[in-house]
């Protein structure tokens, strides 16, 4: 393998021979808080590039443009390469995490409508929400790109809720990330898996069992192998 | 005097004999960081009381609707009774403080455009930074308030800045809070002040020795009392 582009807190990028394609290497590495808490979900690599590849191509059939090409391996993942804007859009129809610290709506809350949020892609300042105008005083995208960004995480996140929705599973909310390929495109990026979505098991009621992502980890709720195995066996049992 | 309705970090709200007309004192106590830290600055209330009323003075002669009716005594003011919106509108001119902080500017950045902020006034959550969408999301305001708001507080930045530049001071950020009275009308409210205001010397380059606000308080900059009488001295000497 060739020497890696980048190292990530869950996947490492490599070049290929074409210059235009990148090669991920997801990781079984878990990190929350700003990775002031670390640790390892066994398997998480393989079951978060599956649950994204099936993820991304059934987007991409739903006219949804992605960086995904194919996975030559299980936790390996070719894409397209893009820039990547150092945006986080994190879409919510159900209040929880930092929503519900901040504004102190309680978790579980039902939004009226679908909140998309934009936050700033930077670790050393911890991730901090944005608005429209400090997104724009700090020039990370364009005034065309953040209603482009708007209108295309909408769209995603009405496939995907009913994407999940047929699986028996509530989507709470969740994070994307976009990047501009070579021609200006906006592509979506990065993965979608439980390490970026809140993903509540419709079968259950309590607050801590139904519990199907990466809040399992932060929480120390345990089960966390098993609730990403669970969602993967979903996602790959429906008909997309 | 009557029973107290209402005591602030920096002001104490009475009742008076007119059901529409309350009397703020103001007091010396002084906090910082959501009141994790707490001190007294002596003569500030009575200072901090003399400037708020000027600026109010010279505002509704300028056509800004306040609360404002007269000064009983040197820290005390009569106000028209509002209900305060929960919301903390920031202007901001050169980026300091808290946009700093979250967004990685260097302080002394000058914007290319004036940023009207607004934060939820909730101490439990320490006062958090809102976008629009949360916002309304909270009700914490209308559309047709939150453009008024916006509005009014540009307009008030405008006359706020040239005042203070001709008193010799760059008026770098300030926090506005507005209440509405009993016939639905805006009015601003709570009080200008060193406390409420970046206020920089314009006769001063070093980053220490020009301020002339509450941050000498925060940053235990030395010479609070007599950075506050300056700024009262200096607006009292202008004519408005």
């Amino acid at each position: 393998m060739n020497e890696k582009l980048y190292e990530g807190k869950a996947k490492i990028l490599y070049p290929t021979d074409d210059p235009e394609i990148l090669l991920t290497v997801f990781k079984d590495d878990a990190t929350a808080f700003n990775a002031q808490k670390r640790g390892t979900i066994a398997g998480k690599g393989e079951i978060n590039c599956k649950i994204s590849a099936h993820l991304f191509q059934m987007l991409e059939g739903k006219g949804i443009p992605t960086h995904f090409i194919d996975t030559p391996a299980p936790n390996q993942m070719r894409v397209r390469r893009v820039q990547i804007l150092p945006l986080e859009v994190v879409v919510r129809n159900i209040a929880a995490g930092s929503l519900c610290k901040q504004t102190g709506l309680p978790e579980g809350t039902i939004l009226k409508q679908p909140l998309v949020e934009f936050y700033y892609k930077n670790d050393g300042l911890g991730d901090p929400l944005l608005t429209r105008d400090r997104l724009f005083l700090l020039e990370l995208a364009t005034p065309e790109q953040v209603d482009r960004l708007q209108a295309l995480s909408r769209e995603i996140n009405v496939i995907l809720g009913n994407f999940f929705n047929e699986c028996g599973i509530t989507l709470v909310d969740f994070k994307l990330e976009f990047g501009v390929d070579n021609r200006q495109k906006l592509l979506l990026a990065d993965e979608i898996s439980p390490d970026t979505c809140r993903l509540w098991n419709q079968s259950e009621t309590d607050p801590n069992r139904r519990v199907l992502d990466k809040d399992r980890f932060r929480r120390d709720l345990g089960d966390v192998e098993s609730a990403y195995e669970q969602v993967l066996a979903r996602v790959l049992g429906v008909r997309s």
